[in-house]
């Protein structure tokens, strides 16, 4: 039996998502609680590999189990069961059957993201985990103009940390969204996947734009250069927020 | 030389506003980072003694000094120059001159308090700080119905925990306001000054009302009453938000 969770998370007092021998980690601590419950050994595959302090409200994990240890549970009522256990910075949203051979990395349609920048001259304490502070002035409209040349099939290599395993650094952008309200600047971006770092260079791209130091005009060539070190700097994980990842049904 | 600082903070890690001899506080972190600036003694007047827990967008503190130790500041320049030094959930967005003299307590002509309430069936980690989590469903019509019976002079003896050193209980709220977005309810609320626990026992009976303990035309006779335990339950210090001071200038 093939169950997905649905996760959402405060990413900061973890180091990632991924299960480390010494470090507390989002798959580590699920793993453990699931294990306590089913009393068996349990992987819990996930959607993204999500890095230290990136934080989550649709994070996709599935796990297998041969039979459910004599726990008995009716499947919507496995995230209260869980979570009565773990972390309150963890939280299972939805439990759901899938099919077997369902994978929850290779079926993956879509993933959007959210980075948030917060855009004053002082920061905002209760944002400071939550958000990337950028006190200079940044101009919003040069940002969304930028922020359009994204959206399409591209090569995104510039935009893509070393480090990452991809075979290929061909990427579709769906959408791509800025917002501000009080101060927050909300880039909301959805695509069909990305590459390591790549939406928080993404951000830090639309950044220099908003500093003047790249013009929206620039950006098609950035992305056809191929090249990192035309593109902005990486900003910090405790902005990245991974919203949401949609499956082919 | 008397300054008046306008201080934003995430209480979380804080016992509180005021100063104490053993734990960490608002105050204790202020007066110690002022002290290594103006290498004299400094005693910050807070405007409001937020307890542990509790968060401020525009909290107020005044501290006198006869010399600046020769530091040589320009006012507009304090912000700066302090929030190097202090921990970064702690920021002080403004700082001005006020008349010697100046109380920032009994000069408060309206506070503005924020509660925030989380009401989703599983919790949001992101919010878990800022909020307090109420899972079962909440009549918002009803309680913000039942919100307008708050508004005016009142005796707000029912609504004042134990411990309290204020002379009267009677008190004018100007402005009660309720409002939700993606499953937060915000109760933001206006008025000359707040007995000890009040927003968040105000809060806690307007939950009573969503919930359908209490009907919003009981909240006349409660009031009335002057009898705490009529009222619903004081909510946790962590939704609570001081928003802003105002001043009779």
């Amino acid at each position: 039996m093939n169950i997905l969770l649905t996760i959402s998370y405060d990413g900061t007092n973890y180091c990632g998502w991924q299960r480390q021998p010494n470090g507390k980690t989002i798959q580590g601590c699920l793993e453990k609680t699931l294990e306590e419950l089913y009393r068996q050994e349990i992987i819990v595959l996930g959607a993204s590999r999500t890095d230290a302090g990136v934080h989550a409200r649709g994070q996709r994990g599935m796990y297998s189990i041969k039979d459910d240890g004599g726990i008995n549970i009716p499947i919507e009522k496995i995230p209260f069961a869980v979570n009565a256990q773990l972390p309150e910075d963890i939280r299972i949203i939805k439990a759901e059957e899938v099919p077997l051979g369902f994978n929850p990395i290779s079926r993956t349609k879509r993933k959007t993201y959210e980075y948030c920048i917060y855009n004053g001259v002082i920061n905002n304490p209760m944002q400071r985990l939550y958000s990337e502070h950028i006190y200079l002035p940044l101009d919003i409209e040069k940002m969304k103009e930028a922020s359009r040349h994204f959206i399409g099939e591209h090569d995104f290599k510039a935009f893509c940390a070393a480090g990452g395993s991809a075979k290929t650094s061909i990427r579709i952008i769906y959408d791509i969204d800025l917002l501000e309200s009080a101060n927050m600047i909300t880039n909301k971006i959805t695509g069909n996947g990305f590459l390591y770092n790549m939406v928080r260079i993404i951000a830090g791209t639309l950044v220099y734009v908003g500093l003047g130091k790249i013009m929206p005009s620039d950006i098609p060539g950035i992305i056809l250069s191929r090249d990192r070190a035309r593109a902005g700097k990486t900003l910090a994980a405790k902005g990245l927020t991974l919203l949401n990842v949609d499956y082919n049904v």
